[in-house]
């Protein structure tokens, strides 16, 4: 066997060491009975370090040297030039580490869940606010060992956007805020409010069960390759290569909140079934980063499960597994799928003011790791900034700077590839219009594989091998920016709120 | 940390492994979709490959060698010489085994599930024969690896049996059999023969289930450390301790299959759910041997499942689900549960037929290891014996040498534990009878509480400190024998036959 395959299969076996990890995450989210979970919770820590000791191991450095060595990565071919990359860089992160800072860090976020928790649900910063300084310590401290040029912050915003820059978001965020601002000041200045309320009633959960699985069909997601089952917080899962977990919650009083869930987290899984499988259990498997993910699940969850047409498709379904909708018209009902609102919490955002939420959380973030705001202002910078932009003023810690998880594990710099996908999805949507001239006839029929089959080519099949903004730039020819979402918004709610 | 605290510290990483690939286990049976497999596979490879290399590292040697020297060994206490003893018995095992053996094996075990999945399907014994004798060689070989003093046989019966002898197997055998054979043709001479028939219906599966949910509640079984899902073969697995799954299977003809397959699996879960909480993830806290395994599930299915109190008790839930027994008496229906008849499918026989097809694949299996027949003549041994035991001749290889999975994984000797479970389980009720007085009373009420806590405590708390020999005499004061499931079944049949 040639030297690359014994890399390929020494890199595989931590892939299949990885794929049980994920199992029994899923297991543990979805299944598990509630005594299982202190002895899981060894099994975790056993296979990690397994797989850690796998990944900065004698035998994965003289790999590395070798294939980096310039002499034979010449020789290579350009995908295995990229997967040589991709390693080389994860590698030399761990090595970077110093294991006392990895214990440290274990420790610090153990420590800040349960505290953030109860914090949250005291409604109470201060009993938080000790531990962020500490994991923002930390934090600080990763970017020292890892190195950067001009932003601390770039640190973290490449992990989940490799190769992009703080100063890149902050121009994009700029230009964001200064359309979405006075466009929602519009849009809830207008007479022409849809009825929310009409959403609102008593669900079966078993019908809406049953909904998912139209949806997933008519998404064309594939049951001999994944399955739903229900978790408190969705998520989607690849446990392996044809197998893509997903997962939906049920809200009694509201079946939008599974049915979005669901479409939501449908979109990842596609993503994920659709990456090239000639790279199976190998890095180039993998999503061009996070926010390319999120244009995934935004693109289904938005641009076709909130759209008109498709809701056209959707809604005789509907009114056969809920009656209450038999009077109301579908005009009505689309609106109130699509209503704007100042609301506190992130996740119950619309696609309008999400993006606001994402802005304030980047800026947080980033005056945070330089040192230009500290922990212990945070609720009072949190609710100017709420106020401010999504002009909503929290009326606790609990709405306010406690909502999302993310910091008490001490992760930093994620929420932006919230916000990016959403602009890379509308991008893709407009590019796709070119392409599917007759996408809304599609939709009104409930035919979506020409959308898929379209990002599949487009998306799916390049997997890791390019950079998201590399990526958008060859699919639409444009860098990643705001103008495709701006133009989507306001052509959508320029009609709904007739404005 | 004394270094025996360092030693079980080992032996739990390895057990937390395992139970992960325990849980692959699982998930496969009952969730995994089907493009799962291929990946998952490797998997399994991987992780065994891992677990396998850490039973028989340096490490291990070092501590078994450590432990087991006179000095270090009589300093210990009695549980920690135990455990010692199982892990050098273990660890001796693995080393006397060649590597080049061991692949051999799983090369041939791969051929041969295949090749037996035809040769069933086209019941065709000539299909698996050359993998049987390839299987049957590697077998002998293994004898040779371990060694023996009287029977070959004994090396494969200590396996599921510690301690226990062909001979002692052979003698128990010919009592049972002198007694069981003429008693089946009284029975079957009878006049008095139940409707079996009433047993077949349709029956919805929800319903079904809700009747396994009913049973397992009255059985104690408890859902924070357990669940239940559907397979094709139903099983128990102990995922880790407070994590003991079972599954059942659903007919729509017969609802009987799920009731009791429920009832049989979750008398395993309650013996896994029992073993004592200080050997937690260490080789103590395991069941005694397959057989004491066995006799909690059938002590459940048939002792306390096909009892005329506890079927009282479970009778009205059965009319409620079921309409079709709103006319049916609780005698008929429990006479059509007891129904004894000359079947050719082990997993189908009534309790009273069910030994005879043990003896048959024990004297077979006995035989074959010790040349005495050869593998060519196996259908027609199989078909002679069957007439002689149960009194049916199989029309085919299907339905008679092929039916059993067990050697097509080059598994031998497990036979035997099934009906020394059969016997234990009878024992242990005479016993129970003897401490819990109003035994029957207290089913008609449903009331297993007390059952279930003699068996904690005479059974269960025992984990694997005592050989199923020992572990008999010390709670009956006799050895494992057929007296007690004779005197049983005798007393049960001949009222029902009325003979």
């Amino acid at each position: 066997m040639k030297k690359i395959e014994d890399f390929k299969e020494y890199l595989k076996k931590i892939s299949y060491l990885g794929n049980i990890r994920g199992l029994v995450s899923w297991d543990l989210e979805t299944k598990a009975p509630e005594n299982a979970i202190e002895s899981r919770s060894k099994s975790m820590a056993a296979i990690s370090e397994l797989i850690f000791n796998m990944t900065v191991s004698k035998e994965m450095e003289e790999f590395i040297n070798y294939f980096s060595s310039e002499e034979i990565f010449n020789t290579l071919s350009e995908e295995d030039k990229k997967l040589v990359k991709l390693e080389k860089k994860e590698f030399e992160k761990s090595k970077k580490l110093p294991v006392d800072y990895i214990m440290r860090m274990a420790e610090a976020t153990s420590r800040a869940q349960p505290a953030w928790a109860e914090a949250r649900k005291k409604s109470d910063f201060a009993i938080f606010q000790p531990h962020l300084e500490k994991l923002l310590g930390l934090a600080k401290e990763y970017t020292e060992y890892i190195g950067y040029n001009e932003n601390k912050y770039d640190v973290f915003l490449d992990e989940f956007e490799p190769g992009m820059k703080t100063e890149d978001v902050k121009k994009t965020i700029e230009t964001l805020k200064n359309e979405l601002v006075p466009f929602i000041q519009k849009i809830l200045d207008s007479q022409n409010k849809p009825n929310k309320s009409l959403l609102h009633g008593n669900f079966e959960k078993s019908k809406q069960e049953e909904l998912s699985y139209k949806v997933l069909k008519a998404m064309n997601y594939d049951f001999n390759s994944g399955r739903l089952d229900e978790a408190a917080h969705p998520f989607t899962l690849r446990v392996s290569p044809g197998d893509v977990r997903i997962t939906t919650r049920y809200r009694e009083d509201d079946f939008t909140d599974s049915l979005y869930s669901t479409v939501h987290e449908a979109g990842h899984a596609l993503y994920e079934l659709g990456l090239p499988e000639k790279f199976n259990e190998l890095a180039l498997c993998s999503a061009a980063s996070y926010a390319v993910h999120e244009s995934q699940s935004r693109f289904w969850e938005n641009l076709v499960g909130r759209n008109f047409s498709f809701l056209k498709f959707l809604y005789s379904d509907i009114k056969d597994l809920f009656p209450k909708y038999k009077d109301i018209s579908l005009e009505e009902f689309y609106k109130a799928i699509n209503f704007v609102d100042r609301t506190p919490i992130r996740v119950d955002a619309d696609e309008v003011t999400y993006n606001l939420h994402i802005m304030l959380r980047f800026e947080i973030e980033e005056a945070l790791i330089n040192d230009r705001i500290k922990v212990e202002d945070l609720p009072k910078v949190w609710n100017e900034k709420m106020k401010e932009y999504v002009g909503y003023e929290p009326k606790n810690d609990a709405e306010g700077v406690l909502q999302d998880v993310h910091w008490s594990h001490g992760s930093f710099g994620y929420f932006p590839s919230y916000m990016i996908g959403n602009l890379i999805s509308a991008q893709l949507y407009y590019k796709m219009l070119e392409d599917i001239p007759n996408f809304e006839e599609l939709l009104e029929k409930g035919e979506t594989k020409p959308m898929l089959d379209w990002m599949r080519k487009n998306v799916h099949q390049e997997g890791k091998l390019l950079e998201p903004q590399d990526l958008v730039k060859k699919i639409t020819g444009n860098n990643i920016d705001s103008s495709c979402f701006v133009k989507y918004v306001k052509e959508k709610y320029s009609k709904i709120y007739e404005i």
